[in-house]
């Protein structure tokens, strides 16, 4: 077996073909076999084998800089600079990343999660290259969509003047994670219907010189051209078609299903677990439909996920022209999303927290500013979804909760999160965003309002005395939970679901001065910037009442346990009660 | 005089072209006497007045839908709809903004300011038109560098698989603010000198048609084009060569110096009143110039706005390639930070704080997450800066300081930026954003530090007893001036300069309680999210010492006053001495 000899880009460079050949039958059944017993991005992965290999025998890892976008589709390099283990031993298995990862390798440049930042900041690498006087190369590996995203063609057209080396190889495997959309993709199709020769190339029209490589899974004619572009002095495409899930039929015939997989038999392809489907998902995936056969000027709109909901290809079917997916292109689509409302028509916009990040200036700017009633619904907020340091799903409370004009609110169950989103979507005066919930109630525990209008009206769950607990979205459960085990030690704790993010209640905060002394806030998201630091401040005027904020400090976390991360900053019930029991002692 | 006559655009459809012409003649003289009198962006719309002319003769606004982008060219079309008075009367030049605003008419579909937005908006005025069966059309202008955004470039990629009515006038000047950046615009150069007909579309590789009119200065050939295209069921790129600053031979020869102007000498080009430099950004200039002097590893990154310390011609030649402008592309040029600082280079990005607000996620992403040290230098922070509802640059502390790993710092003179500065580039351990003071200290009036790498220790100014005032940044000054108003009544204020936004002095601040029973907190920004509401989360833990947060309340404001805006929010020294006599009494 070659692969488990690997320990370095070097120990490949010599290789003959035929070992290139083996090399890359056992990197792909060692990336099934892994897949099958843990999961993974499986499709992007095994499209990528050929070039991977290519790229580490002509170029030289790390003095030559490789930069992958989106990483995800970096397990084939990881498995040739150092970190093979991880792909061949199961014990093994999680001492890597998905993505890129500075921690682990020198080999890897930067912590990408993102899509579409790679040119831009290899552009700032060939820049530093250049003023140092260097000489090394700077490749770019983009695929899966990423080129549509704003940052990323912005950086081509920077790329387009540098007049120097740059290497952008284009993984096209006609994919993003569901299907591709843009007019660029009509004219890819074209580039490789005509072996790269159709007009009115994309990248040659932003400055850079392009070539062609029609089987993109052949090694040896990706070593030939890259070879050729080696330690050229002006930027240059280099557009690869590859295969999507190449090697595992089932991800070859279902690219959008198989571009991450669950654990699965590597004979049926069937999921070795039954997968749960999140109820909020479910419900709000039933409130789209209906509200679609209800009012033909609703539209959905999602920006390449499938719109944070995995809607199926059925149900996106069933949305017809309703169903907008404007491909990996977040600000566009919250723009989008404004121009819809403005002309009556009433848009969501979902997609998951993390990548809303990317639309702060389009929500206040193109959204708040014009006070357009579009309705944006993120997803994946909260500290138990996903882990990876470029996922995480926990700062968007001090984001957009501090835009002026947009209506920012935290539902704590299915019934309470459909509710908010049926007035978000049949009023006309506020624009809205939606944190859908994701742990905590399913069936909300107390009645459940049809009219959110009355902004800011948070709502009493439990009247009791000398501690209140306000517990936000996903956590109102969790402040629920710390009120019963107060109850046992015969504290009656009150609990309030605030529900607005974006404003209080000042009336019910004054109100709970009378009975209380000290008040808890707990919030699923990071303090700083957050909703309890404003709770906090509202009372600080005075200082009669002490406030206590429960929430995530200001900090990056990876791969962490997200129950140890809990624990380690209280936000578990028992904790959370016995610090009341020992603050009112 | 016809202009003065036009109440709305349907006054001039049956202009014959000499009557055309005489309005073009009269808009233009109008203009050029407003802007000699009060300011304005002269440059961009003495370029637009003939497609403006051309715009409302063809199509039917506001049935039809007429969006600019940017909006700056605005002015010939507020002319021509309902608004004549304000750019023929002295006395009503001040009842209109210089941007679209959907207050003033229904002309106007969006307030717009940033750039490259127009697309993605009018995307939904399109899709929403779809849904609905109409048959309106949606006109895009747009020019004067937006194209390069990501926003813009996504928006095309979405139109151009629509498949529906959609006409973008590209309005091609060759100019943005300073001069054109990137690939594209080499290839709209080969465009305009091949008459449309050069290779490598860009247009066209985004699925769109695309036509080229040489002179779109000549409003009846494009009222010809504009015809033909109007009701075409495909969207449509109508390209058009115009000349920045046409009719005004010193906006003509300097279109750089003429984009926006003071009020002039229309016989000499002279502006009437000596400018006065901002004493911070002379400085600043004069750093950046040693700076690049003696390292040249050190880069300076611009992105459209001559760095927003408006570097001169001269001095961005001084700096040849240790200076970039990558053209309106904030969030390539943030990424580009990173790469560069990665690298070992040692970059500095300046923009205005407004155009900040669209990096968060690059900021988050590829610099914080990554930790390298890149320096981000963000102007106009201040709300005594630009009074533009689209350009205010005081919501940047709730954006920024909640960034993990990023060191957010608010110097509050001359010296201490400078010192701030030198410090931020020469250590490699933290990324930076430097707010560069606006207004308030120009000498520093107590002695600066050299070395910033102890995070967060804050600098007690002033020794006192009973109140502390802590002034951040800008308003360090009005603290201290409150501090004197006090001192007046007997009570010996301490004042606190904090400089860190991104952290608490939590050693400083719990030290304070021993003398002092009140804190106010003085910030040039919006409280939500803020620095004041950290203190005051930490002080509500014990309750033991009031806080009072001064700063503005999370809302939009349009052309206000800023000293009555302070007053409003009591940012001034004899009110917040008076507040603080009354919570002491």
């Amino acid at each position: 077996m070659y692969l488990e000899t690997i320990n370095a880009p070097a120990d490949i460079r010599d290789y003959t073909a035929e070992q290139r050949r083996i090399l890359a039958r056992e990197m792909r059944e060692a990336l099934i076999e892994r897949t099958s017993l843990i999961g993974g991005h499986i499709g992007p992965n095994l499209g990528i084998i050929e070039a991977t290999i290519a790229l580490h025998t002509v170029f030289d890892s790390p003095r030559d800089k490789i930069i992958f976008d989106v990483s995800h589709q970096c397990y084939p390099h990881k498995m040739l600079t150092g970190r093979v283990g991880a792909y061949t031993r199961a014990a093994e298995y999680h001492d890597v990343s998905g993505f890129t990862n500075t921690d682990e390798s020198e080999h890897d440049l930067f912590n990408i999660g993102h899509t579409s930042t790679g040119i831009s900041l290899a552009a700032g690498l060939a820049k530093a290259r250049n003023l140092a006087g260097g000489t090394e190369n700077v490749v770019v590996v983009i695929g899966d969509g990423a080129m549509s995203g704003g940052e990323a063609l912005e950086g081509l057209n920077v790329i387009g003047e540098m007049g120097t080396n740059f290497i952008i190889v284009f993984n096209d495997n006609d994919q993003s994670i569901s299907e591709n959309h843009g007019g660029m993709y009509a004219k890819f199709k074209e580039m490789r219907e005509t072996n790269g020769q159709a007009e009115d190339n994309l990248f040659r029209a932003l400055g850079l010189r392009y070539r062609y490589v029609a089987d993109g899974n052949d090694a040896e004619e990706l070593i030939r051209v890259f070879s050729e572009e080696k330690d050229s002095t002006s930027p240059v495409v280099i557009h690869i078609h590859t295969i999507k899930g190449k090697g595992l039929s089932f991800a070859e015939a279902d690219p959008e299903g198989w571009h991450r997989h669950a654990p699965f038999h590597v004979e049926t392809g069937i999921a070795k677990n039954e997968s749960h489907p999140d109820p909020y998902a479910v419900a709000t995936v039933d409130f789209v439909l209906d509200a679609a056969r209800r009012n033909p000027n609703f539209v959905y709109l999602s920006a390449g996920i499938v719109g944070g909901i995995n809607l199926s290809p059925a149900e996106r079917a069933e949305l017809g022209s309703q169903y907008v997916d404007v491909g990996i292109a977040e600000e566009h689509a919250v723009a989008m999303a404004s121009g819809l409302a403005k002309a009556g028509a009433r848009p969501i916009f979902g997609t998951y927290s993390t990548f809303f990040q990317r639309t702060y200036d389009q929500m206040s700017q193109d959204v708040a500013i014009n006070r357009n009633p579009a309705v944006f619904l993120a997803t994946g907020t909260s500290l138990y979804r996903s882990t990876d340091v470029t996922h995480l799903g926990f700062y968007d409370i001090s984001i957009f909760s501090n835009i002026p004009n947009l209506v920012h609110l935290a539902p704590t169950s299915v019934a309470e999160h459909i509710a908010v989103l049926r007035w978000a979507v049949e009023q006309t005066e506020y624009p809205v965003m939606i944190r859908m919930p994701f742990t905590g109630y399913v069936e909300s525990p107390y009645p459940v309002r049809t009219d959110y209008s009355a902004l800011n009206k948070s709502i009493v769950v439990t009247e009791g005395a000398d501690v209140a607990l306000i517990g936000v979205g996903n956590f109102a459960a969790l402040a629920s939970e710390a009120a019963e085990e107060l109850a046992r030690e015969r504290i009656h704790a009150t609990v309030v679901n605030p529900l607005y993010l974006s404003g209080l209640d000042e009336e019910l905060l004054d109100s709970l001065r009378e009975k209380h002394s000290l008040i808890l806030t707990v919030e699923d998201g990071i303090l700083a910037g957050g909703f309890g630091q404003k709770v906090a401040s509202f009372y600080a005027r005075t200082g009669d009442v002490r406030v206590l904020t429960y929430g995530l400090p200001k900090a990056f976390f990876n791969r962490y346990n997200p129950d140890e991360l809990a624990r380690r900053y209280h936000l578990t019930a028992p904790q959370i009660a016995a610090d009341v029991l020992r603050e009112l002692a």
